[in-house]
């Protein structure tokens, strides 16, 4: 497909700055744009690349002076990011808009499935599954018996959902993740162990996002809940009964452990551990690989394995960089003393 | 299905305070409870849930002894943690009682299934491959070619199994676990690597259970050996040759290199990294996050990255939280010498 | 299959000591080996297994001078763990040696196949796809629409391609692998984020292998890109624009994060984690569970959380152990200033 930009500018809202009449059939990066592509400038830092780049459209903010010639034409916006981040989600949706039944989906005769669903080859969908209006369920998907999915929600292939799970309207679930798995509890009994049953279930509210192969456990008993907005990278782990604020995000290879409660409004870095029967405050900041042993108050901001704040972490760990000089004239005053 | 106090304390050998003819269908939470269902009282710090609880029956410990007043029919046993686990175990049992063969998975003409298997639709089931009697192979699995499964073992959703493996009788094997991918070798060559074919398999003994996301690599040569009992959580890796001895438990999202041999009742926390070719002892506990570099007798408990004594580590890490401190207190008495 | 020494060491050009005649059927480990088969001594290390070893022959370098007596036919050759590699990888060809076309697999009319592909049972091949000649794609795999697969690559059960991604020859793919699912992009929106279109792909050059469950998102705009040889173990997290240079071996459960640039023939350790928009030279090496949280040089090698330069970090971890020891020593000096 082609556009104009003039037509862009239209969707977008936007005044051009150029030829309304160039057209584009792709988006870009300012740095690589090539001629027939849309691109956009919305940090500053980029500015020198507007005056090279061959994309034919640029996107920039209402307010953008430049200071040197170019050859692009220009669409101002209020939020050229904005802006161009919608442009990409509709191409996004053009390019992904898969719909139909497989005749080689296995459907249970109890499933109930809303208007306009999509459910891709070899996918099982077990008894008394509800899938809501416009919802994707691509291939080699399993949704266990009892499970209720909302509208609008992708799911794609190789998604593996245990049975008696609610997931809400608006959601993507990448390939490979695994939501309703047992919580892994244990109780000892001499020296084996026996396996404590996991009957609660998984409840994920509405536009949530799980990356590719994250593992989300049931509940032993009630919910492990993952509320609304909440983003969750690929490789993450939540285990039963953990409850996740909404929209706190959560970085890659992750791992929350069981009952733990996260606030709203998180930011959680990659390879991050929390241990379990926590209580975190809302808008904490965890730094990548953090160790997170303790419940911490409302914005916090903390570093380190166990963690402690990010800053006083940081003077420690510029010591921790010299510390055999620091031991060297230890041994030093030592020796002075003694003299 | 309802139950009546009655039935439950015949069933797990208990004794009745209360209403014996109060009738319960699902399980709960003490602090959660709702009329109709049956919760259980073992640790005492949640007692006080036990005069507040609308759950209809309560499990305690034999010798429990209420200070207050309270609604919940009592049920007296032995261990009220356990009993309780008896009856989710029960429940979840009746639910995910699957069964039959479906004519959508396929399944090789030199394969041989015992009674009572249960076969989902979209499995495959490769050549000479052997599973026992009341087994379970969820829709979309793979059992590659002269692989063995014992009896009693359930295999979720989508496990990938390659060929020549063992499996274990009452095992519980996790969606998207896979099992005899190749070890992680490679010989330099120049600036290039050479792939060291991996011919060996993995053997998981009895009453194993596998979280989801989980990788067991094939040996080498030889067998990777999961002994009998051992617990694994999900997003663990297990590298190519590695053993693991019986009724070691294992939190998720660890990593385990190639050859290393660890000991029997083992405590591992999570994001554990333990490097190849060591031998750990018996009993021995790691701290989450902790990396193992070196072989550690049995029955220690340590910490750190890389790790030694847990106390000491603790120690240390409380300095460290100070360091700045320190550096300046050091500084200090530099100055006070030179005067 | 059997082959005698003689007909080995001729594949492998080497010469024989011992009987000629004596035949084998399988490989061992010289530590374990059974009569009929054959292992290697490469490592000095294990020279004295060769004097117990019951393996019928024993694959040596050409320079090596027995101390004792032994009983197997030893190969003589330039490189003994090479040439045993050579083996293995021979015997491994024959074992998972599949073809043909599954009826059960669904394969879009628009799809182009080579000659001698196999495609598993209910693998799903989008439309427009392109295999390459010899290319082996395992059961329950979703090739989604656009995407290209080179010649000789192996695809293992149950991996799953997102659309309009490219992956090069003589590549290897594990189980559970994902390719191309959405890059972790979203823009802040008052308190909810708004999802950033992921609409790049995936190139995987020739000679990768990549291990079970690893995920490795699509860019932005443009590619994620893996350069040939790199080596990539299980569990790994490869983030949205990442580019990963030639030869470059990354152990399990490591994470790199969005559009960091890899140098050639880096070697990473296991857990480790990189953080976002670095440019790492050739030839770094990176300790287990470090954290990188800057460029580094070519040549260095790094350890830490944040990282830095290897011995010095060892330097500075030595003194940690002690930590407790080096603060009551502060405090011994301070007591004794003030008197």
């Amino acid at each position: 497909m082609e556009f104009t930009a003039k037509q862009i500018a239209e969707i977008l809202n936007g005044t051009i700055d150029g030829n309304p009449e160039v057209s584009v059939n792709n988006l870009s990066k300012i740095e690589e744009g090539k001629p027939g592509t849309i691109s956009f400038l919305a940090n500053p830092k980029y500015e020198p690349h507007l005056y090279s780049t061959k994309a034919s459209v640029v996107i920039v903010n209402k307010d953008f002076t430049p200071e040197k010639d170019f050859s692009a034409t220009l669409i101002r916006v209020e939020d050229a990011y904005q802006a161009f981040a919608k442009l990409l989600d509709a191409y996004n949706q053009i390019k992904i808009n898969k719909s139909g039944i497989s005749d080689k989906a296995h459907i249970s005769g109890s499933a109930r499935l809303g208007k306009n669903v999509y459910v891709g080859e070899f996918a099982v969908i077990g008894d008394n599954v509800k899938i809501g209006d416009n919802t994707k369920v691509y291939p080699q998907t399993w949704i266990g018996d009892n499970t209720t999915i909302g509208e609008n929600t992708t799911i794609f292939a190789g998604v593996k959902i245990y049975s008696d799970n609610l997931i809400g309207n608006n959601c993507t679930i990448h390939a490979g993740v695994v939501i309703g798995s047992d919580g892994f509890g244990f109780a000892p009994q001499g020296d084996n162990y026996m396996k404590v049953a996991q009957i609660g279930n998984v409840i994920i509210e509405d536009n949530v996002e799980i990356g590719s192969n994250t593992t989300i456990d049931r509940a032993t008993l009630g919910s492990t809940i993952i509320h609304k907005g909440v983003k969750i990278d690929n490789l993450v782990q939540i285990a039963h009964n953990v409850e996740i604020g909404e929209n706190t995000v959560i970085a890659a290879q992750t791992g929350v452990s069981g009952s733990t409660k996260l606030g709203k409004n998180m930011m959680i870095g990659g390879q991050v551990g929390i241990v379990g029967h926590l209580n975190i405050g809302d808008e904490v900041k965890i730094a990548a690989q953090s160790g997170i042993s303790k419940s911490f108050r409302k914005g916090s901001i903390v570093q380190g394995s166990p963690a402690f704040e990010y800053v006083k972490y940081n003077k420690s760990y510029a010591v921790f960089r010299n510390l055999s000089n620091l031991w060297e004239r230890v041994n030093e005053l030592e020796k002075k003393i003694k003299e």
